[in-house]
Order: C-alpha cells, then sequence, then structure tokens
C-alpha cells in the first residue's frame, strides 16, 4: 500500500469513528495506557538505538534531550491518556437547538473534522498526545515523525495499532508515515486529508503552508513582543522581561522584540541592561536605545528576527498607539505583552493589537495549551479563522447541522401558508 | 491607488474597527438605511442603466431578474439593515473565563477575523448585506460584485462610503474591486486578506479555491441526496422528493441524487414517477430502477454531476450503509436528508453522513441561513473547518486569548513554586 491508499484507509475510517461512542473510545486509551506501561522496556530499548544512531550523526544537545523516551516520559504520556479519559466527550454534543416551526427543530452539534495530518519533530511523546487526542475527537490521523526518532515511533506506533485491532477501532485510522517523499505526497491529497498540523521550525512550517491546499493550523513565526509602558512598575517589567526573554529561549512564545515607552526609557533601560547581562543575553537597539544604554545597533530586518537565543532587539516608542502599529507591523500574532499600572492603556493594547495571546503584566511563556488548562495541545494556531492560540481537543472539531421534521417542505414557507417561529430551545439531541 | 493599495488601507482599517463601539456601528448601520430611502431614485436610475445595457447585452432572464434592484428591493435591504442594528454586538464577547492561578485570569474573547473578500455575482442587494455584516462583525472588507451590476454597485458603494465617513469609520474598511484583474492580485493578498468568501457558479468557486493561499469560505457544488429508507412513508417521500427538487431547481441545495431502499422501490418509484412527470422531471435511473420504472440510464458520472435543472438521478440501494457510503463518496458534504418513520435509522444516518446539513424528514431546500434563524447569510460553507453549513455573523469573528496577570512568571511553575488553579471563572471581561 502506498500512501494514498494509507489516506483513503483514515477517510473511511474516519467516517465510522465519528460514531464510535465514548466507552470504546475510553477503553482503548485506557488499554493504550496500560500497553504502554507493558511495554515498556521495548520502547526504552527502541528508542537507545535512535539516540545511539543519532550522537553518531551528531545531532545537538537539545534535540538529543526531546528526542529521550525514558521512564518518566512514558509515565508522562500514561498520565496523559488517563487525563484524556477524564475529559468529557467531545462529539455528538448539541451546541443550540432552534425550533424554525412546530415539528422542525434544528441541532448544531459538534463532529469531528475527518482526517487530520500531523507531521511533528522529534519528541515521540507528540506521537501518543496527537494520535490520542485524533482518537477522543473522533479524528483520523496520518502522523510523521522525525527521523531521529524512527525507531521509537514504530514501536508506538505498533503498541497503538494493536491496541486499536483488540479494540475493534475502525482499521487504518493511524498511520505512520516515515518519509519525506510521503509528506509531500500527502501534501497534494486533499480530497482525502481536511486539516494539516505541522509542528517544527518556521521553513518548515512556512514549506507546508506553500505546499498544500489543505487548510493548515500552526503557526510558522513566534516574534512576541512586550511593550513597557509609560505607566509600568519597573521591577515588574524587568521581571517579566527576563521570564519572557529568558525562561526558555529556544521557544515560540519567547520574548524577541521589547518595546519601551520614552518617558520610561532612562529608568528602566539601565536596570533592564544589568539584568540581561546577568543572563547574558545580547541587546540590539534603536539609536534611542542605544543613547541611554550600550547595545549593538538594530536593523530594520531585527524587528523581523525570531532569535530563539540570547538576543533583544529593543525599540524606544513615542506612544501606546506605536507600540501598537509596530507590533501589528512586525509581529507574527502569536503572543504579545504589556506592563502598565493603567486599565485603560491595557485594555486598549489588548483590543488592538491583532494577536492570538494578548497579555496584560504577565510573561509571554504563559501562552501554552497546558497552562491554559487546555489538557493537552497539538500546537499553537496564529490563523484567523477556526482556531487561534494554543489548541486543545476542541480545535479537532467542528459541527455539523441536524434538521428534524416530519415532512415538511419548504414550498408552504415561500408561499406564505407557513411561517417560521425561530425559537432557541433548550433541548439536546 | 491600487489593489494593494486598497488592501493596505483595509487592513488598517480593520485593526482599528476591532475596537469601534457597538453605538457607533448601529449609527452607521441606521444612517446607512436612512441614505438608501433617500437616494432611492438615484439607485433606481442607476440600476436601470445596468438592466438596459444588460438586456443588449443579452443576459438570462434569471439573471436579469437577479440584477434587478427597485423599490422593493431597496425595501428589503433598509429592513434587513434595521434587523442587523437590532441584533446583539458579537465583537468583545467573553466566550469563556479561567484563573489559572490566584490573580491570573484568562478570557477568550471574540472579535473580527481582519479584512474580508468577497466575489459575489449579480444581485447588488448582496453588497449591502455583506458589507453590513462585516461592519457589525468589525471586519474591513473588499467586494468584488458582478459586471452586469456595476452603476448598482458603484453608486451603492458611493453611499456607503459618504455614511462612513459621516460616521467617522476608519478609512478604507470597505472598497469596491471593478475587474476581473483585481480580483485575481487580491487571491495573492494573503498578506492583507484574511478570509475569501466566493458566493456564484462552480466553476469560479473553484477557480477561487485553487488559485488562493487565502483561506476560502464557501462550496463549490451542492449535490444533495434525499434518501427513502424502507420505513419511509411513502406520501412523505414523494411530498420531500418533489419539494427538494422542484421548488427551486437552480439552487445548490436543491436535490440532485435520490436513492431508494430496494424494499421500498416497488411502492415508491411508480408513484414518484407520476409526480415528477407532472412537474416535468426528467428522471435517469440505475439497472434496478429502470426496471420498475422507464428513465434515462445513469453513468457513474451523473452520481457526480449537480443538474441545477429539471433532472433526477434515482438509484436503489440495498441498505442504509450503503445509501451513507454512496452520499460519502458522491456527495459534496452540503445538505443530505432522509426519510424514514425509525428514529435509529434518522441517527444513525444523521451520524455517519459527513455534510454540513443532514436531515430527517425534511426538505434539503431548508438549508439556508435565513430558514436557520441566523439573520443574513454571507453563503454556504462545506468546509470542514472554522464555519459549516450557513453561514452568518458568527463565521465572520474568531477569538483571541487576553491574560491579565499582576506581573506573573512561568519559571515560578516551572520550578514549582507556584501551581496553577485552573478554575473556570463566571466573569466577564
Amino acid at each position: 500500500m502506498n500512501i494514498i491508499d494509507y489516506a483513503k484507509k483514515a477517510k473511511n475510517a474516519s467516517l465510522l469513528l465519528a460514531a464510535i461512542d465514548t466507552a470504546r473510545k475510553n477503553d482503548y486509551l485506557a488499554m493504550l495506557a496500560n500497553a504502554l506501561k507493558a511495554h515498556e522496556e521495548d520502547i526504552i530499548k527502541a528508542n537507545r538505538e535512535d539516540i545511539a544512531r543519532s550522537e553518531t550523526e551528531g545531532i545537538s544537545a537539545p534535540l538529543l534531550k526531546r528526542l529521550k523516551f525514558d521512564e518518566a516520559k512514558i509515565a508522562e504520556a500514561v498520565s496523559g491518556l488517563e487525563s484524556l479519559v477524564k475529559l468529557p466527550e467531545p462529539v455528538g454534543i448539541t451546541r443550540y437547538a432552534m425550533e424554525l416551526d412546530e415539528g422542525l427543530e434544528l441541532y448544531r452539534v459538534s463532529c469531528p473534522i475527518g482526517v487530520i495530518g500531523v507531521i511533528f519533530e522529534s519528541r515521540p511523546d507528540a506521537l501518543v498526545q496527537i494520535s490520542s487526542l485524533c482518537l477522543k475527537s473522533g479524528n483520523a490521523v496520518l502522523l510523521k515523525g522525525g527521523r531521529e526518532a524512527l525507531e521509537t515511533n514504530r514501536i508506538l506506533t505498533k503498541i497503538i495499532v494493536e491496541v486499536s485491532s483488540q479494540t475493534e477501532m475502525p482499521e487504518g485510522w493511524v498511520h505512520l508515515l516515515e518519509t519525506r517523499e510521503d509528506v509531500k505526497t500527502m501534501l497534494g491529497l486533499d480530497e482525502y486529508i481536511d486539516l494539516i498540523i505541522p509542528r517544527g521550525s518556521n521553513e518548515f512550517v512556512r514549506y507546508i503552508m506553500d505546499n498544500t491546499r489543505i487548510p493548515v493550523l500552526g503557526h510558522a513565526d513566534g516574534i512576541c513582543h512586550l511593550y513597557v509602558d509609560n505607566d509600568a512598575d519597573v521591577d515588574m517589567a524587568i521581571a517579566l522581561t527576563v521570564d519572557s526573554k529568558t525562561q526558555y529561549v529556544s521557544v515560540c512564545n519567547a520574548l524577541e522584540t521589547l518595546l519601551v515607552h520614552k518617558s520610561i526609557a532612562k529608568d528602566f533601560l539601565p536596570a533592564l541592561k544589568k539584568a540581561m547581562d546577568e543572563k547574558r543575553v545580547e541587546l540590539l537597539g534603536c539609536d534611542a536605545t542605544r543613547n541611554i544604554i550600550s547595545a549593538a545597533p538594530a536593523r530594520e530586518e531585527d524587528w523581523r528576527t525570531e532569535y530563539l537565543d540570547y538576543k533583544l532587539s529593543i525599540k524606544i516608542v513615542d506612544s501606546l498607539d506605536d507600540a501598537i502599529a509596530h507590533i501589528n507591523q512586525y509581529g507574527s500574532g502569536h503572543t504579545d505583552a504589556i506592563v502598565t499600572g493603567n486599565r485603560d492603556t491595557a485594555m486598549r493594547f489588548m483590543e488592538l493589537v491583532d494577536s492570538a495571546n494578548v497579555f496584560w503584566n504577565a510573561s509571554t511563556r504563559f501562552s501554552d495549551g497546558f497552562r491554559y488548562g487546555l489538557g493537552a495541545e497539538v500546537g499553537i494556531s496564529t490563523n484567523k479563522i477556526h482556531a487561534r492560540g494554543p489548541v486543545g481537543l476542541e480545535g479537532l472539531l467542528i459541527y455539523k447541522y441536524k434538521l428534524i421534521g416530519n415532512g415538511h417542505t419548504v414550498a408552504e414557507y415561500a408561499e406564505g401558508r407557513k411561517k417560521f417561529t425561530h425559537r432557541k430551545l433548550n433541548k439536546k439531541l
């Protein structure tokens, strides 16, 4: 079978998955948790092969760290599955009901999207997490993991497929792709695949977005801003800059550009410089910034750069509206924060900054599905439609309209013999 | 200014529109209603020019009918604006709120999508309706109407722009495109335009979908099915077939293929044949159908054809599941109905048919924003993400996450010094 056959199979499986009841889905998830525990040794063995091979290939230390799937990671995956079992059934939920006329009732009911294609990098725990979220939400899934994690992904998929067959899940609902060629083919299969979720480097996500007609959910850049308003508390502004920039530099919600109101710059920047020096953060600044503290000159290009490193660009702005305009021009619509003691200023900032996540007096690092309390996340979206910000189970759902009548025809309404009542109902289907 | 400049301007306007309050938006809508009444004569004069020119160009009678914008149509547009004023504010609504920790509160708040590109055919009332829906939902809009309606669209846009300026709406929030070349350019402007809504012929919508990276909301085909189950009431099945097929043949929610359970075919088909003959509907059938009634042979291609005409293809199926499989294979995910007296059968059909609108004992013609009670609609979507079925105001919205803290940093949670509470709040922002 080639990838097109697998995609067709996934499509067929997705049509059946839509009607599988909660108990069966939860049985699957619980059994998968047990199977992961039962196969712990085999999984760790496969993962050690991946690590050994990757080490000889000389991959970077952070990548190696993410590749590791040990007892602790397996325990985490198991506990993730157990929490997923506890989440309420997301499919078949009546979102609203309306009587169109006597005996003619309309229900908007949640349902799965269909077939999801997920492409993720080296972390093997993502395979368990994403496939389980898809199953719980009734979606079939084609997965492509990082090349480095091949053996780990293979054994995890083998376990998933075995448990699927034991619990009589529709055959082919989950399939592991192994080559880049397969990913390329998948991007053309808009007949069978309803949504692509790419996780990984900017270049990679952009490549996906540029090469498919299938809707893509995710984000390329994370050019996040912190704006220090003239009404900011200087200590708080420094603490939030330190956390946003340095708590974990290589992630999408880390700070890249600091905007500072001109009236507070002289108080704030020298103290900031000290804090950044302690964390060994390299500073790049606009001319006005460089008149106050020493920093390399920031070029136009810096405002568009996601460093993902111990580097921070700084710009002094004349006003709140200039800060907002800068963010809307150079930002990536991911996460942007303001530090201010003024509520009106904060409200205006959060209203006018066109980003998925807008924060007042909090670190940009909070934009994350787990921290938001969404449970597991499939990724963070900077899309302007469907789902925005951290995306959990809900982003894997859509709805359908179910209309129940008793032989109702439109002619009667078109000819004025009957009238619509359009009365909201407090009913579930 | 060229179309790129207009798109940039619309983008800037959209950023401001997001924060305009309800009263100002409603003032605009009310003043526009008055302005339409005040300029009634000029509008009708412009429309007569369009009609006269189109007649000499020999456009079809149905197109001419849709082009007409007379006193009655203006009154309808005015009453549409008045109902839109009465609708509750859709922007800035807290969809949920959660305490992440003491003093750290997350709000999911509705907001506009940004800039919408709408391409519609000859009906000038669509221009007023769509631009008003966009304004109420805080979106900027680039509109391209049919060439036939050029003069009418021009004067309507002129009135809209005048009223916008009187009510101080952000300049450039609405702009009328006039050439196909402009539409082509618009499809490439994914930097400024967030969503394209095409209304029109299948070929046209498919052309749009195939030629842009901007998300497209809409539908190409409407290949709708009615499945007559073995537990159907024959009279009801005939009445629903007549209404679904003939109440208005040239629309997307009209019936194209009738599926009949083999056990009821002998009772149902002769009576149906009589009803279809009365309405002059040409029948095409599978072999089993043609053993019972006279009909032209249906080819494989017929199951994929949207006739939009007095033509109906008929197929006899062995079971409910065969009917479902046929619909999921050949349908377009638009509207599909079952006629049956059996609730379990109906529930299974509505669960497993993967379409935006699934009906039990009701005509396919009901799938429409007005009939659903959504108010005006911008179109019907067969997308699997964002919005499905008839799309009203809600489909023009997305949300953003607003997080309010008091200097909260992630390090404290990552290092275990603080724990998330994740407590649902009953609060609005």
